[in-house]
């Protein structure tokens, strides 16, 4: 794929790296799917109504360290002149670029080092360079989120890249992440949101660290038709099972990032009425700071477990429930004799565990991703802007 | 009013403090609110189907540190058999004994510790002591919580007095806490289901430490009518407002006691659209972690507050909010030139600090109380039971 980026230090972020990142690629269909919080973020705002205008877009721009968000009509002046600047930087038309902020809330943009940092960015441009552009993005994130995948269909080649931020304030509805993905596929627009939809639902619509939902959340998904492969109804399951792999590994790396996290918690949901009751459940457990911080403390305190879906009201019936910690086999229908030391060690020696509950109420499932609330979590968090 | 209580070191808790507390009075109309959640613990269990039988009770029975809870079939007979045994040492009649437990979830009562611990208690009776009953009740609570109120109505004396316990695992529809209210005015159970009803609602059901539902909240208010006054709908609102005092005191104690907590947070929401919204955006920004570790942090960080109530997906129009942090009125449809120092000050200053947020959405409000998260919540909970 011909994806051109450049990026610049415009002195947004406090530490001087990295803080604006343009891409620019072909006129290219795409998926944009961005936070549902009733205080969207500007640039959120702006993305929405372009959305609603273009079917295909030619680049983004992106800055870290400040979420243009609770800024009011300023904010918004300030996202379209991103977006446009951007645009004439680039030599794009008009309408073609999407605008994404990350960083604290309710501070007016920089907008003499934006504008710097923006025109600095445009002129440098370099072939796409996953790691740099997730750097680029970055704010508490502890190590750069980038994966790629090259795959076949027919004996035709294909790939798939993505970049992700995101360590705090990630909830589902997508909370303070950012994702981008490119493929190089020819897909129709709708063929692109419908199978869009659902591998974001189980990815990062699945992951959780905080409860907290952002204002500025988005993944933006674009298919620039440079490859081989044509998407059709017929090679569509096959292609979402590669999109759905790259965006799963984009989100695992945010949880596993999660702000001051020791664990990545795979959450695996089984027997439940309907997808949508697996995943509440999932949800359920995910969000109890008590199960989150029994996990940091390498504690298989299954009752937190339980009484977290029991949380939900439901008329699940306990005594035909089924909780596996790792392969341990703590709960079937009442505590069982499990070996409660070797247990703790599971919890202890690996840093990607997981949770399996059986419901014993149908046949549909899902996985929910989360991770440990630690004491990291509290400083990082209560010393953010101080 | 004349209620007996007796206590005993029965060796449930590993601290080996008090952990049995039994109280007798006479025949008395009684409220019992119990956990929503649905993995209830066999005391709950028990008194719910005790409830639907009895108009009035003579006693109680309390175990601290375990809390009965998904222990099956075996959990329901051992709760029952404290009760009945509670009955007979007591010499109560059948059916007019409360019994309620809290502590560790999922492990069989040692009920040898418990048949002696009840025995004991029953035969050393005295009179009611607030705060010993108080300490035999509690679990990781820091200190005994309870309070006493003396009023007159029509130039007629009552009383009502309390103790709870609670410390983790506290969210509305009552999560790991217990409390009892005891008045002597005198009362018919309809009136005092109703009164009682709303009193609890904005106190006991509008607090929160980790929006953790626990399987054994229960608060019980007794009136054992040997006092002079007589409620009825004339001076229903004059005793309401009493109850209501003691109950929002206990309440109170619990989330200031918050495991970990060094601060009370109380969340007043103005000018919503009906007292039930109020209720919930003031419950959104108590759950979330994120402004919880802010207050921690003495960071006003306004941010958190606002995206919080986003969150909950309502078309507020923010550009009409506003928001107070104390006095300082911090974002006014857009942010304040407000004194930030002075507002850290503000924070770091008071162990009970006010959030005010008017929604300009019309004029119902309402009360929550939180508190922040600290590195002792997470020290406290991930080291619990290993």
């Amino acid at each position: 794929m011909d994806i051109k980026m450049g990026v610049a230090k415009a002195g947004i972020k406090p530490s001087g790296d990295y803080d604006i990142l343009v891409l620019r690629f072909k006129p290219s269909v795409y998926s944009l799917y961005l936070t549902q919080n009733s205080l969207p973020a500007a640039p959120v705002v702006y993305d929405r109504q372009l959305r609603e205008k273009v079917e295909k877009i030619s680049g983004i721009v992106v800055n870290s360290g400040n979420a243009n968000a609770a800024t009011g009509e300023d904010g918004l002046k300030d996202a379209k002149e991103m977006a446009e600047l951007t645009e004439n930087c680039l030599s794009l038309k008009e309408n073609s670029v999407f605008v994404f902020s990350t960083g604290v809330i309710g501070v007016r943009l920089p907008m003499d080092k934006v504008r710097k940092g923006i025109k600095e960015a445009c002129s440098n441009l370099q072939p796409l360079d996953l790691k740099l552009a997730s750097r680029s993005i970055s704010t508490t994130d502890s190590f750069e989120k980038y994966t790629s995948l090259q795959f076949s269909i027919d004996g035709k080649k294909g790939q798939v890249v993505g970049i992700s931020k995101g360590a705090g304030m990630i909830h589902p509805s997508m909370a303070t992440m950012l994702a981008y993905i490119f493929t190089d596929v020819q897909i129709d627009k709708p063929l692109l949101d419908k199978v869009s939809k659902e591998v974001v639902e189980k990815t990062f619509n699945s992951i959780d660290v905080d409860g907290c939902e952002s204002t500025n959340d988005s993944v933006l998904i674009v298919a620039t038709g440079e490859g081989e492969i044509k998407i059709t109804e017929e090679n569509i399951e096959e292609f979402k099972g590669y999109l759905y792999k790259v965006a799963l590994q984009l989100a695992k790396m945010i949880v596993k990032d999660g702000e001051g996290a020791t664990k990545l918690i795979q959450i695996d949901v089984f027997q439940a009425e309907s997808p949508q009751e697996a995943k509440e459940v999932g949800e359920a457990i995910a969000l109890s700071n008590l199960f989150k911080t029994a996990m940091f403390g390498n504690d298989p305190n299954w009752g937190r477990i339980l009484s977290a879906v029991g949380q939900l009201h439901k008329d699940i019936d306990f005594s035909k429930v089924k909780l596996y910690i790792g392969d341990f086999l703590i709960y079937d229908g009442k505590p069982t004799n499990y070996d409660r030391e070797r247990a703790v060690e599971y919890l202890k020696n690996n840093s990607e565990v997981v949770v399996k509950l059986y419901l014993s109420r149908g046949d549909a499932s899902w996985s929910y991703y989360t991770c440990d609330l630690t004491y990291k979590y509290v400083e990082i968090n209560a010393e953010y802007t101080t």
